[in-house]
């Protein structure tokens, strides 16, 4: 049922004519995200306080409009896509980092603050915010709180919910709760700060975060590694873990990927190497070296064709060059990609990359795999093959196989996406029927009417007495 | 409404006659924790199997019988009393570390697992269970998730909920859901396993818990410096921490738990100390006495009267000493107690322990206030005056007086003991109306009956159209 014009006329008292649009073109600019779907919105409102914020839901929840709140737009898996209309809350205008305190180690920050600019401003402080989703340059606090995003520094340092001390949200019925606090111990009621957190948008919309910080480590040391095969980057993996190093990051690409660099930008590699890693280790200047070395020691022991070691910084973007030309290399195989992050316990990383190995074999499909091996997330690029479009049915069946091997290893769908649109097919792999029923449960107590973000993370249900 | 002999044949049949009990003698051993109060159960049932909590629950549940879910009745806020009668449900059965994952970091461990067991099982494996509550040499580590327990080393380290990956729950209805994972980062759905942890056991009943481990830190140096006055100590933590160095434990006693402890067992202070910190430092053995020397600059710039430093595990026992007597001195002091333990942002201690000095003097009460200066969660200990039992309301009067000041300070009147019974009066003072109604929301979501440990964290509503 499309909007009614009253309705309209109601946002645009709430948030003002300025901040409200229903032009096509321009909300044809909120109507795509970092997936390849585009959903119309029938328009957008763009609030400036949490008061807005509170009318304008309270408005949807009356009159039954979907709303979508909406960050950077820079999702992987469909979560702000307006895929029932109604209408966009792009929540641009919520950009201050209100505070950083330097005494407690924590900043008050407004959910579309670039992650990016963030760390910046703590960094000048000579503190740390680790979350580095790779859309860190561009994406916002705000959609990283709503898929608890990861990112390179999370086999340290935890992810997007590790830092969220307390959250200002706004429920779908328009009241605003405000959940956890800036202090470092709370036991006071139920953690709903966490309930949000990875939420991806279905039961309140974050318009203040409380963040922890951390001291800024004083130093960094990176090392790469190529080695002949994957089963012997994966025991340097495990080897690497098992004499107690804690790396910041920890990132393989697979032969594949290799391939793919070396056509697209070529960065010196030895012709046999089948898999390579990343290795940084952070922390005072004068207590990196000993880990640093024990990490080189183990890869020479699980003979490495080639080391490198970079101390200084130049150095050390010289050493990232394969790691981020994986992305744009993959644009030269094919336009069709299908891009997918599951997550295995990190000791199962050899038995999926060679299941993966063999979906790409069987399916006749180049199948490109890296990324976090040190905790286990692996993005999977499923790409299409010589016949093109064509190709996107077999491509489907690749990704089905490769879900169904990554469970099998106790493993998980998502690792830094979430579920959103694309993966809701699959949620029933990961969460057993009593613990999606209970999820299900908790979106209707928090949005009876189902009017935030509606269509996400949870599959249509057949039954429709019960779906909501 | 007493239980009916034919629910307790029901539930014999359940658990067999051998796991169930209303013996009164028996009972009686089920109707205390640590706080002073004591109720009664009408009975206790010891299931050892989820498929039996299952069943309980069920029962349970038909006939609205109250459950109160048990670990070792270490509680400090009442969480494990049963105070609406009904049935206790003691998890001693769930006695079992399932596994211990090296490779990937991970123990799989039952709710009755006392946590000092499994920090001793898994150091043996060379891995690291930080999490320490005061009580951890009896408490388990259901209780500890039902808490969300801190302890020293959460400045560093953090508290149960960074450690608890994945849940195996039963619901009041008796369903069983499966939360989380063991992967490092999973966002397959809403996060569960938080909305269980520190949930005081009124939402479900663990029954297995998947726990995130590191590896155990190699050595560790332990610092004690005494102060002139709280304000130079007060300093001295933030500046610890304004230079970047995280300790492990940062634990202060305040000028009256020093006097308690000279009179208890002197420890050979100096008489003009008015606060002791003792700071601890882990990580690599070559890497800890670089931050340990910072420390100890930072000590002697803010005039410690002494400062004494160990190496060696023998030694810092000793340091200990001082910190380890002050809860047994305490009881030399008055039987009357109130144990409190508020925080604050860190920044904020020499505020709130001047506010504590003042109420102690208005009330003319000795108030002794330690802990964890690191994290700013205070152990504040309002006594017994000379008249006995008779100061107990002047006692209740200066509590409420520093949870007023703790608030006002942006504190929390809980750090680590929870809710509870113990502090129903005063939720109001942290969370805000639309916080504690969604709470209770939930609360009706997982437990529509209100047969799971009712009675606990919130108050009694007046208006019983919305009571549960």
């Amino acid at each position: 049922m499309p909007m009614k014009s009253s309705h309209k006329d109601a946002l645009r008292d709430i948030v003002g004519a300025d901040h409200f649009t229903d032009a096509q073109e321009e909300c044809l600019c909120y109507a795509y995200d970092a997936t390849r779907a585009q959903y119309l919105p029938e328009a957008v409102v763009f609030p400036g306080t949490t008061q807005e914020v509170a009318d304008v839901l309270r408005l949807a929840d009356t009159h039954r409009i979907p709303v979508v709140p909406r960050g950077a737009g820079s999702g992987f898996s469909g979560g702000a896509l307006p895929v029932a209309g109604g209408l966009v809350m792009a929540m641009n205008r919520f950009n201050r980092i209100r505070s950083i305190d330097t005494d407690n180690l924590v900043a008050e920050v407004e959910p579309a603050v670039v992650t990016a600019h963030l760390q910046a401003a703590v960094e000048k402080k000579g503190l740390f915010y680790p979350p580095d989703p790779a859309s860190y340059t561009f994406s916002t606090i705000g959609g990283n709180i709503a898929e608890n995003s990861g990112g390179m520094r999370a086999v340290k340092y935890g992810v997007t919910r590790d830092y969220v001390r307390g959250l200002e949200v706004v429920l779908p019925s328009g009241e605003v709760i405000h959940t956890g606090s800036a202090c470092a111990k709370d036991v006071v009621g139920y953690d709903l700060t966490t309930l949000f957190v990875g939420s991806e948008g279905t039961l309140g919309v974050v318009t203040l975060a409380t963040l922890r910080l951390l001291p800024l480590p004083e130093a960094k040391q990176t090392l790469t590694a190529a080695f002949g095969s994957m089963a012997a980057a994966a025991r340097t993996v495990s080897d690497v873990i098992g004499r107690g190093i804690v790396p910041t990051t920890l990132e393989f690409l697979d032969a594949p990927s290799l391939q793919a660099v070396e056509r697209y930008a070529p960065v010196g590699l030895p012709a046999e190497a089948q898999a390579f890693l990343l290795i940084e280790v952070d922390g005072d200047a004068d207590c990196i070296a000993g880990p640093m070395e024990r990490v080189r020691r183990v890869c020479t022991e699980n003979g490495a064709l080639q080391i490198r070691l970079a101390r200084e910084k130049d150095e050390q973007e010289e050493l990232w060059r394969a790691r981020r030309a994986v992305s744009p290399a993959l644009r030269s195989i094919s336009p069709y990609k299908m891009n997918e992050d599951i997550v295995v316990p990190r000791s199962r990383i050899p038995e999926i990359i060679d299941s993966i190995q063999k979906t790409a074999r069987r399916y006749d499909l180049p199948i490109v795999s890296f990324g976090h091996a040190g905790d286990g997330n692996i993005h999977v690029n499923v790409m299409g093959g010589t016949r093109g479009e064509a190709d996107v049915p077999k491509m489907e069946r690749a990704v089905d196989d490769i879900f169904q091997a990554t469970v099998k290893l106790g493993g998980r769908i998502s690792g830094e996406h979430g579920i959103g649109l694309a993966k809701q097919p699959y949620i029933g792999l990961n969460l057993d029927a009593p613990t999606l029923a209970l999820s299900r449960q908790l979106k209707r107590t928090l949005d009876p009417h189902n009017i935030l973000n509606p269509g996400k993370i949870f599959p249509q249900e057949t039954d429709s007495a019960s779906s909501f």
